[in-house]
């Protein structure tokens, strides 16, 4: 019999090897296919125009390189059966396979409670019974109740392979080249100890580096204020849309988007009703914009304007601020209220606030450890003269007044 | 007034200016915009899952290839006017706004006989009158109606700066090296004769090169056979909604759309109703990729199969033939017949033939002249020993036959 | 009159252009092209292979840079005359003129404290005088003593082009990608204030991330304790030519390298005598390393074992070390002593130690300024929270024993 | 025994693993480490300032290939041992290890009718010796005596890894893009058949595309005039020496140099005679570069002449010619005798003749088999439209005419 072994190209990594038809079928998968759809930085790419990249392309890089990690952790003697390293890739295959799109939008709109990763777990169960239990060990992995945690931590910890993967694709895509990283340098400085991944002495230098490209990529792209401005006009449109449909106002979407605009969907109604699973898994990128350039001819002010607006790129301005007084907010609101001619509590969804917030490196959470010659291991904040503690892990906020401008 | 002058980070050229508010306004149009939902090569991300960059990106690398074309060509003495440089970036910034989403496919179904460029001369004339007159001259340049011919040339040639991006930049985004030319090179060779763009003798190495990796990229990425057997299954998807639509059937899709799939379009409609432009520069790939979805639930078994199969990627299969036989024709539509249950009409919507031909230079068309060191002429074929016209210009021919494995 | 114009190649960013006569003079010179035969990194190929670019493509790399400066400066509003830009570029490119091959390792060897910028300027001058003055603006922008005291700053200081380029050269060579840095970005962030160079607001992380990468290079490429070790062991053997030479004995040596042998030469005479500059412009990299090869079959014990080791690549091991005790120094010895057949001040030859130490940045002396939008000015430790001056500006030292294991 | 398994950083292509200690100990050997003395490229970074890289670099780069391609014949279920493997990587890592600096000039002047195949021969079996015999299979490999030819083909043949890396990496460091190959798909396509590598059907599009890349890098790198130019004066530099050394001038030299330019060797006195060897494997580039810049002090009018432009970088210049005729060499001999006051015999070491011809593939010894999945073989020629045998192999033959501007 052909085997399903195949290559796929990627301007990352080059080619990435598909080892077995276990992983080929997972690929191949309608939930793993559906990825493809989802773009993996949402709206990054109203900022940085190259961010078309998917959550599948990245699924697969972290699959690359968690191969190159088992294969050098094995060339240090540490035993990793092939069962073990088909499960690994599985899990990390799979890690995201529970994001919708706009992850962060839906998660504070249509859906409620339901994190991500839980629908991660549900669809890896779903195709598991699918492929008869031969999921099992990476559900296990995936959800560290396998024995040999460092293969949980290798999708899963301060130096997963999926960090590694969408560090550099998104530096790549985005153009942002202070966000590339050595990945296959710490790859080769990985090490066990203690059914731990640590990193070598010599790679200290390396962490640091990634911790500092991980923060230039926070404040540069994830965190961009345009970003930040266009995921609340998101949020204020999805919020909009839900509101006058389950006030009974007819709102075009696809049938499976039309479920969560109708429905109140919170984690135990998730666990409940399959079908809210397969309306989930049923929406992507496309239904959203689909929906929106529709919305921007609907009766509604408040959800025509919105909807307009963000289809032509005219985005909410951002203002960087200490704090909103409660006067200002009402100032804001009259200028809406006055111009557009809505109501009080319409004005509303034409202005709002973001507070993000970033810290480097946290020891209590984090917790990269760092192998030494003589055998002992030590965190790497008490090693590293830059990663000093009470500095780095001290948050750092800023907020956003986010508005429309008119 | 604080100008609007700002820059874009692209991961193929790294920082692209906009360099005045001319420019700026019309890539700020929602004309423009829609350019940023619509991937510049179409279903190839089936085959290249990295190839989801869009028109716009694009149509913004084009941009900075004509500005640096321009550079050039001054630093040789040639007089180009701020308002020329202006007018031939703004000609190719819009020269593809009149693609729709997956345009080789609308052009076969929805609409008729209506190209892309037709429409983008009506697009950029509604920006014309929307600017007060301020297009002029790019759509003069565009239509190839300027007296200065070579700044048409830049825009659509053999030579043109609208190639040189998109070979780069599909070779960047799918992975495929091969396809990476020297555009930097061959905009240092550039010159103008009898207001012709020309290139200089020690070009002609680079320019054999430039033909022989479009060859490549025509081969291994826009020909991919698999490529155009899921266009094809995208082709008889749409086919099917239209005569299901056209047959009364209730058919989920955004209105613009919807409008399309209700209706016949040809050429004269578009001149002649204003609202076919609206409701075509509504459409993106978002309303084809979000219904199909739908569709895949359709009563019809035609479309329920096919919208299905091609959402969860089982792609038509592929076998490179001489010719098809009316009897294998009959063969191949009793399969479908007999195990899917439909009648002979609706069997054909499940298999089809797709020819493609490339022919890597042809004199007669093509024409890039070399400008040798005595003022002299010459056709690229004449002086470069292997772009021999009897072999290159002869076209080379392949027939698949594409068809639902079952 | 065809003017001299050209154009280079260069991997690292491209095409750069010679934009005009004076500037392709000086690349032609005779100083300038002795830069082509010394390596940037000078021992470092021992540890990356591919390190080994020389100080011609730094220079021309860093004028590359300057250019883009100045035209980010200009399209600000900042004045700068077509001469100012000729001498600050032509400034750049003879930075550096002044280094000998290994430069550290001469100026602790066959040179007594004169540093490589006392002798750029000797050499600039002397061009300068060959080309009747033309270079009187770079000398004064080079040596400070032009008004406009940004122009210098381009050149020499903590955001100077020079830095730009090594880091991005360096890191491309050595094949460690962890020291790109976003050169474009953080030029396009520059601006002007007070007559100083400075960083708009939105460049902060910039520059946080360009001091990292920095650091970075440091740790793993310039300070490599094998680096270290190689410069150690090149030391040894020429102080040990030197000796021998000093004390009589015929050490083969290319003339100019012989003079040097011979003769203890200081700042002084460099000034007094115009054969000493004539011998030093006159070495380069390729002497010293024929010579050693030679020195390894010299009939002195000393100099032939240290010179045949080094040629076969057998570089002096390294353990880092608090400090070395004189018990310690004497075990050291007694080994040389008694496997090598030497006496006690041969023995020294064998071993010796390295402190390096590397602050990644100094408010004292590096002082980078930020621009505010309310146009006030602060240093990037201020406004930073990783740049913490106290904590940054902290010394790190190493020491490290180096010696020849046998 | 702690292995002595080492990580290389490669520009080209990231890290390179040494998989075991023979390979380590090959490495480090110092006939290999030479390599690291003498430039790939040789004269072509008067050219491209960035081809600095090194012989070693190259050969380790294609060992990696090698490695590469071993593992993919193996998934395709070809069985090569370990020992084998290791062997034809020895076998590449050595291929080149008998080049001198600057070969084809020093093959033209101071060794005659020594091909550096017969040198690298004879220094592979010199280190065998030392070795144990443990190179015998990697000799068998070079020499094509080992029973599985695909293995030699590796090494050497139209689709070797000697090639695929020396195109990728002069690409690299010239910085001439357009000379990038897909050598990770390439190797993805190789077979074997008739125990001979062969390319899979799908590959025919890659090797047009490398052959195309191989011409281009010929015309535009390799046998660049000024290259050519240069190289010529170098040959006419070295013939000076050894004709004033052989007449009994006292030429500065470093020894092994010396030894050639005082004694005429030919093939059979490299057999016979150990101590030529020995010479010829002390000389690098070094001990040229170091040598040509005393001998423009030489009291020789045509030394001295010839040795203060080359080291100034004042090449000769080129002019493209059908032919010379007798009477133009009169004349152009004529300007060196009026002018520089030589006699007619010195005043031919001015100026010379290069022919260079290439052609893209020739049927006859190149031969690249394509295998059809029926299992037949063809040549590429008879099934590439574009490598079609009478034109492609046709020589192309280009005369230049070089000389000394005075």
């Amino acid at each position: 019999m052909k085997s399903k072994r195949k290559i796929i190209n990627d301007p990352v990594f080059g080619f990435i090897n598909i080892p077995n038809d276990f992983l080929y079928d997972i690929i191949q998968h309608r939930y793993f296919q559906r990825l493809g759809r989802i773009k993996q930085l949402g709206v990054s790419s109203f900022v940085y125009p190259g961010a078309q990249h998917t959550r599948l392309q990245h699924s697969l890089g972290a699959m690359y390189l968690t191969s190159e990690a088992v294969k050098e952790l094995r060339s240090k003697g540490h035993e990793i059966s092939e069962d073990e390293t088909s499960g690994v890739m599985a899990a990390i295959l799979l890690h995201d396979v529970g994001h919708g799109p706009y992850s962060h939008v839906l998660e504070n709109t249509i859906i409620q409670d339901v994190s991500h990763e839980t629908i991660s777990v549900m669809l890896m169960e779903k195709i598991n019974s699918e492929m008869g239990g031969k999921l099992d060990l990476a559900i296990k992995i995936f959800k560290n109740q396998y024995h040999k945690k460092f293969l949980h931590q290798l999708v899963s910890s301060q130096l997963d392979m999926d960090r590694l993967d969408y560090l550099l694709r998104d530096s790549f895509f985005t153009g942002v080249v202070e966000g590339v990283i050595g990945s296959a340098r710490i790859i080769k400085m990985l090490d066990i100890a203690d059914d731990k991944l640590v990193v070598e002495q010599k790679g200290i230098h390396s962490i640091e580096n990634y911790l500092m490209a991980r923060r230039f990529m926070y404040w540069q792209v994830y965190l961009h204020k345009t970003s930040l401005a266009t995921e609340l006009m998101l949020i204020k449109i999805l919020k909009r849309a839900k509101f006058l449909s389950s006030n009974g106002a007819e709102i075009f979407a696809a049938p499976s988007l039309q479920y969560f605009l109708n429905n109140d969907i919170n984690a135990n109604n998730f666990q409940n009703f399959p079908q809210i699973l397969e309306n989930f898994v049923n929406i992507d990128d496309s239904d959203i914009i689909s929906a929106i350039k529709v919305w921007a001819q609907n009766s509604d002010k408040v959800l025509s304007i919105l909807s307009k607006n963000f289809t032509e790129r005219k985005l909410f301005k951002t203002k960087e601020i200490e704090f909103v007084t409660k006067e200002e907010k009402i100032n804001f609101s009259r200028q809406y209220i006055d111009n557009l001619n809505v109501s009080e509590s319409e004005a509303k969804y034409f202005f709002g606030q973001k507070t993000v917030q970033q810290n480097t490196y946290d020891v209590k959470t984090d917790g990269i450890s760092v192998l030494f010659s003589d055998g002992s291991l030590k965190d790497i904040s008490q090693v590293s003269n830059i990663l000093n503690p009470t500095i780095l892990s001290q948050d750092v906020k800023k907020n956003y007044l986010c508005y429309l401008k008119i």
